[in-house]
């Protein structure tokens, strides 16, 4: 996507089943994905606990990230920094609206 | 920052002498900046030829990238990522509402 735009609200699919995880741009040091969640959440004691960084922005919706000692709410703008390996999990989001999250994986 | 969320919209404030730069996380590998204009441009004849990758979103408002070839206008949720040493300059930033810009600096 080199000097080529891409608009994170674009093509916003209203999709109950799964997630949807879009890779926007990736290099050696960084991914880029927008992800697309419609209610669905983690499952039950299901941790994400991954390798790299995760720098999150909620751009629309609503989501509860879960971490093992608190629990974050994020609306339109919230961004948030998740350490590797740093269990998180998705709690909630929103079953009326679209929730479109920017992630940065360095 | 790290698991402590951060409001991109938050003090977004209109000031019309400079852009705004706000550094909202750093590490060894990366940068996270919010940056505010209103109005402003880069100089005449300024290019930003960083040595570092750049991936820039528009939040909300409106901007004109120059690139040596081509310009690239961004509206809420354009995205673009600029290769390092690539030379480029803000041509145009609204100047009827702010334009938040989330850059991250890789």
């Amino acid at each position: 996507m080199d000097k080529n735009k891409y608009n994170f609200f674009d093509k916003v699919t209203v999709y109950k089943e799964n997630e949807i995880f879009l890779k926007i741009f990736e290099n050696n040091n960084i991914k880029i994905e927008k992800i697309v969640s419609n209610g669905q959440i983690s499952p039950q004691n299901f941790w994400y606990e991954q390798k790299e960084n995760e720098f999150v922005m909620v751009l629309d919706g609503f989501a509860i990230l879960e971490f093992e000692e608190k629990e974050v709410e994020l609306v339109k703008g919230d961004s948030i920094n998740i350490p590797a390996f740093v269990k998180h999990r998705v709690k909630y989001t929103s079953k009326k609206e679209s929730t479109i999250w920017l992630a940065v994986f360095y």
